[in-house]
């Protein structure tokens, strides 16, 4: 059998490296950036152009599924990707964070969370067994252990507590999960660290992920609205104590800067939904920059989104007309822009892969992030 | 110079015919669908999906393109065509229909129409000579003279009035096209037959237009709140009518059964907003009828949209999906049923194109009406 996770290089300048994850859809080059599918749709972009534009594995949320269309539906689907038709790798999470960002009530117990849904605000129970259990009939490449997610500024208390239940729901989550793989589950369980910002905590969080030895581990709880520096101290300071030899994914992080700071210190995985969401308000990557293409001065601005970039998007279509479609509130507008900035990362991460590979990666993050940071229009 | 129309094949049982228009941006097969791109774009389609589809020609409307973007962006982008990223043809209308179907206040003068816009209320003329200029600054392929539009139910005194000033028009019209052309614009006139529900105006309105001799004549007035019935009465009074050597076209109608109906007639060409329209509620074409994809019993049915169609997304979508897209408000929803809807009604004019050169188009027509009727779910 093949290594689920094999390192092919590291950047001796850093903890960069790349690597392959072999999955039942294929394998996936990393770093790896995973756009988020929601819905079991990436919004306003075809599976055909995610294919096109080369991604092997989207993310999509145990949450959101198991409350539409409903676990019923997409097992008589025989799992989500015939339903939404992606023949290549998905990620769920663990519908942990939703829980917490979105449901209108809940409350956690030792047996797992109970939580009233932000559509009807109907009753339902998670655990973790159980989200083990959903994953399998999703149908997930790579599915997320049940977590307890804390914010920003919350108590040592309150995050030590969360580091507790959090590590009793990966030992059951653990022992489902090997039970679904004896009878022929093949989705590989990521373990998460949680621990706020308690370096101590991290470390405790980290060592109990560890010792449960599932097949890659994420850092949970970045991006939670700590500010830039805060994010990079815990970034650096988590990455370092987890096995070099396990894939590691930060969660929710999709910004350029955040982005290579992850490669850079050894993380593998990451997704967002910056890149759809910020398009369908107008928001465009650029090499200098992001810009805003709803802007009056773009009336007459006939060049692409982007002169560095190669897509389709930027190929065929100018700023002036993207404006217009935003200004008449075209599905277009959304469509194209998030094409174009879906390819944007994709081939940012790209392009980082081959600077790691090149043992260049250092140079090649401060040369992007120079124009990027300094030159927006 | 190649015949701007000629008709390839007459069905020897009805007036229903195959030709070719010969435009600036290519051949187009008639009868022919042309898909609607009201703000230049095919709502929620891409310009590569129109093309993989087969359309040879869209529409655009001027009242739009002239309130947003502004004639000066189209303009300073050389026009339409390359501003949408559209290689082939397009047909604007004049904005006569918008006029008086949009803006919330409209005065008809002799040397054109005064108006409000619906976006800003921003007061605006168009003359018919004025509506020529800008058209040829969109470089229309085919464009529409000013007209007067009426509804149903309107008295024979206005008929009479608005064919007087559509006929007044055409002939200003008429005149500065020639000029334009004389400059090297390439795109076609068509005017139009007004006459609302009273056959002798319409044997007037059609008359007025012959003697202009523009390159093709469209019967205008139809699908405006009338029944089927009446409908199909007028539409066949008036196309007997019209000169068999140029094309006919019937504006706005995209029904299959209207379609069938004007193509029985000798129409060549028509356009409507209906397939993307409809697309977007959640209605799509099947050839057992249009099925709305949000009905409940949809949730477990996993079978493609139409069994019969093989559009790319009935190849890979069921309505079980496209019923949870629509659920969850997904761009995705809009896109796929679009196309789909797009797709079929391309399909249905391109095999009823095939029974025409065969000989058999009324029995086309009959099979092809009896299993859509009648089968509807």
């Amino acid at each position: 059998m093949e290594p689920f996770f094999e390192i092919r290089h590291s950047d001796p300048s850093c903890s960069a490296r790349t690597g392959t994850l072999t999955l039942p859809h294929g394998p996936v080059s990393t770093p790896v950036f995973m756009p988020v599918g929601t819905n079991g749709t990436v919004k306003a972009v075809t599976v055909d152009d995610l294919v096109s534009i080369g991604f092997e594995i989207i993310l999509s949320n145990t949450y959101h599924l198991y409350l539409r269309p409903g676990m019923d539906v997409i097992s008589a689907a025989r799992g989500l990707h015939p339903f939404m038709n992606w023949q290549r790798n998905i990620l769920t999470d663990s519908g942990g964070f939703q829980v917490f960002s979105l449901a209108p009530f809940r409350k956690i117990r030792d047996e797992g969370v109970e939580f009233r849904s932000h559509i009807d605000g109907s009753t339902h129970r998670l655990s973790p067994e159980g989200v083990v259990e959903i994953q399998a009939v999703l149908g997930s490449d790579i599915q997320m252990q049940l977590d307890v997610c804390t914010k920003w500024g919350i108590s040592y208390k309150e995050s030590l507590e969360a580091v507790t239940i959090t590590s009793d729901w990966l030992t059951r989550a653990k022992k489902t999960w090997e039970e679904k793989a004896d009878n022929g589950y093949r989705g590989k369980l990521f373990s998460i660290v949680q621990g706020n910002f308690y370096k101590d905590l991290r470390e405790k969080s980290a060592a109990l992920a560890i010792e449960a030895d599932t097949p890659g581990i994420a850092i949970g709880g970045l991006s939670v609205g700590e500010g830039e520096e805060v994010f990079l101290e815990y970034l650096a300071y988590t990455a370092v104590l987890l096995p070099r030899g396990k894939p590691r994914y930060v969660m929710g992080i999709g910004t350029p800067q955040y982005i290579l700071a992850a490669i850079e210190q050894g993380i593998d995985m990451f997704d967002c939904v910056l890149p759809t969401r910020t398009g369908r308000t107008g928001r465009v990557f650029t090499h200098r920059g992001d810009i805003s293409i709803k802007r009056a001065d773009r009336e007459f601005d006939f060049g692409p989104i982007d002169p560095q970039c190669d897509c389709k998007v930027c190929r065929q279509y100018s700023r002036a007309y993207m404006r217009h479609l935003f200004k008449t509130q075209e599905i277009l507008c959304s469509m194209l822009a998030s094409y174009h900035n879906l390819y944007f990362l994709h081939n940012l991460v790209k392009d980082a892969r081959r600077a790691i590979e090149e043992d260049r990666f250092l140079s090649f993050k401060e040369d992007f992030l120079k124009e990027y940071m300094g030159g927006a229009e």
